[in-house]
């Protein structure tokens, strides 16, 4: 970061069924190579690498995660390992308190970025981060990326903002959770409305005073929990995430826009329309994939295995070897489904 | 066979690409298990064993088959072993010099099989063949099974028949080869036409007489040919089916009217509806099959697989472990063009 102390929080605790075959209990979303040749957290990690150092940056995950994160990012000694999965709340609770407590003054800026959103354009990332940092610094507020965004997205959150963001940000004024096709139709039309990406920056001072004002009962349990009392304590914390936990209570929460190819990796679907340039267009990973009359299809396979798709548009097909899945992309919400009837 | 010496030859000279990624070059659609648990091939002959003895099934392939032959039905040892595949009407004649050459009489009725075609009713084969013995007896003609057709097929050849066969058989007054649509449905309605199945039946002597008519340069070469002359006496044979070689010529050919659940398994298609009672139905030949609002699915893939379809109805799913076929049942002709392009 260009000014000031920073300190980056990735979240990975995920445990995504919506990648089976790929994901699994033991081996969620974010530690598979869905975009590219290296994993989403591995991605997260570099994004942030080229901005600070890896002394400032830390991962809180659960427990069963820790070799998995030893094995991808090495050189990522910073970890917060949470005795139990409790939302994005408690976790950034753990985390600010884990950062108060190794000295890291109350003017820090602190960056929380979940491990499995994919973004396409670094250098845009940068600067956005950059400009969320220094509306951090100068407002005390609670900084949220907004995405801006391209289609009426029921699946999201959306954040309205006060006015046009010209000045680089701008006051939020309410959020509304996953809208109706025809609220989200007028939102996409507005203007007003952005994304919730879940990427956030505020100081340590901020969060510290917003967590002691919606969540002292939790935030200070936590504070005082020594080490071999925090699974105890952590089995009676609430469940929340952060944005109804906080951003939605807060007052002091800043939108500054986000334009740099977000996606957050929703799906199947959503991989293949990162990787393919048009919508028509056939992706397969292996070099034996062979498509006829076909189009608008994703395969994932094994390097060395034969693939044939004949007649078939608009389909994912995933096979992991001792697995395959074959969904129409408009169906691919239903994965979570067989994941979740094979993979207890 | 009920009354009279029966000798039957089993066709197995087909080199199949329809059934990629289950057939190869080296392993012939006659070869799978492509409807239950035995061949094609076991079960064309299984079928002849309920109703003659091993001695006298004969079968007309490949030198390179010799060894798959062997492997699946030990039990037969006459191999009449064809230096090329050179069609129906050559394999014939050998067989046919084949059998004067053993000692069988020209009163024997010889049965012609092609090995990779399937049929429910076994009862009604042995009824229909049975009658095809005895029409071949009585008329000392060339005596085709005719296949009642279901549907307006257009791949398949024709045999219009003189009059409805109320005696059990007719006089066959043309045969049309892959008719149109157009014309397909006209043969469908009038109820004088049959599908050719490819089966037949003839005494010795009829058969021989008629190769001396028809083919008489090429049955007599490959009758005076030792051993060792065959594969150049062979190179140098008109490669036809016998079809074209005699039956459209000859005007003593007799139909038996043929309903026993006959299917020449001729797609990936045919297969799923041999095995689902409704079009809609799902198969799957594993039981890790989970099917989510699909329908009209076949899939056939390793044992421990698991494999789920999702949102997706219609397709055919073949996987072999090093291969990967998914084709809509519609398009299931074009496998060809696929296994060509990679299985030389």
């Amino acid at each position: 970061m260009a000014e000031g102390k920073f300190v980056s929080l990735i979240m990975a605790g995920g445990s995504g069924t919506r990648f089976w075959p790929m994901s699994r209990k033991d081996l969620p979303k974010q530690y598979l190579n869905l975009v590219g040749n290296t994993s989403l957290i591995q991605q997260t990690a570099q994004r942030l690498e080229a901005l600070s150092s890896p002394e400032d940056i830390y991962i809180c995950s659960g427990e069963s995660q820790k070799s998995l994160l030893q094995k991808q990012l090495p050189q990522i000694k910073n970890l917060i390992l949470e005795p139990a999965a409790k939302n994005t709340a408690p976790c950034i609770m753990l985390s600010v308190a884990t950062f108060l407590a190794k000295g890291y003054s109350r003017e820090t800026v602190m960056g929380v970025f979940p491990a499995d959103h994919y973004i396409r354009n670094q250098a845009a990332f940068g600067e956005i981060l950059n400009a969320a940092a220094t509306t951090a610094r100068k407002t005390k507020g609670l900084v949220t990326l907004g995405i801006k965004p391209t289609s009426p997205h029921t699946g999201y959150g959306y954040i309205e903002a006060t006015a046009q963001a010209a000045s680089g940000f701008s006051p939020a004024k309410r959020f509304v959770e996953k809208p109706t096709l025809e609220k989200a139709k007028e939102f996409l039309g507005s203007g007003n409305f952005y994304w919730n990406g879940g990427i956030f920056a505020w100081t340590l001072g901020a969060i510290e005073e917003a967590l002691l004002k919606f969540c002292k009962e939790d935030f200070e349990a936590i504070q005082k929990a020594s080490p071999s009392d925090l699974p105890r304590v952590y089995q009676s914390v609430k469940s929340l995430p952060i944005d109804k936990a906080v951003m939605e209570k807060a007052s002091n929460v800043f939108i500054v826009p986000a334009e740099m190819g977000w996606s957050d990796v929703g799906s199947w679907s959503a991989i293949h329309e990162l990787e393919a340039p048009t919508d028509k267009e056939n992706v397969g990973d292996n070099t034996h994939c062979h498509f006829l009359e076909a189009s608008g299809n994703l395969v994932k396979a094994p390097a060395k295995k034969k693939v044939a798709i004949i007649g078939v548009s608009n389909i994912i097909v995933v096979d992991t070897g001792d697995s395959l899945l074959i969904v129409d992309k408009s169906h691919d919400q239903m994965v979570r489904k067989i994941a979740e009837h094979w993979d207890k």
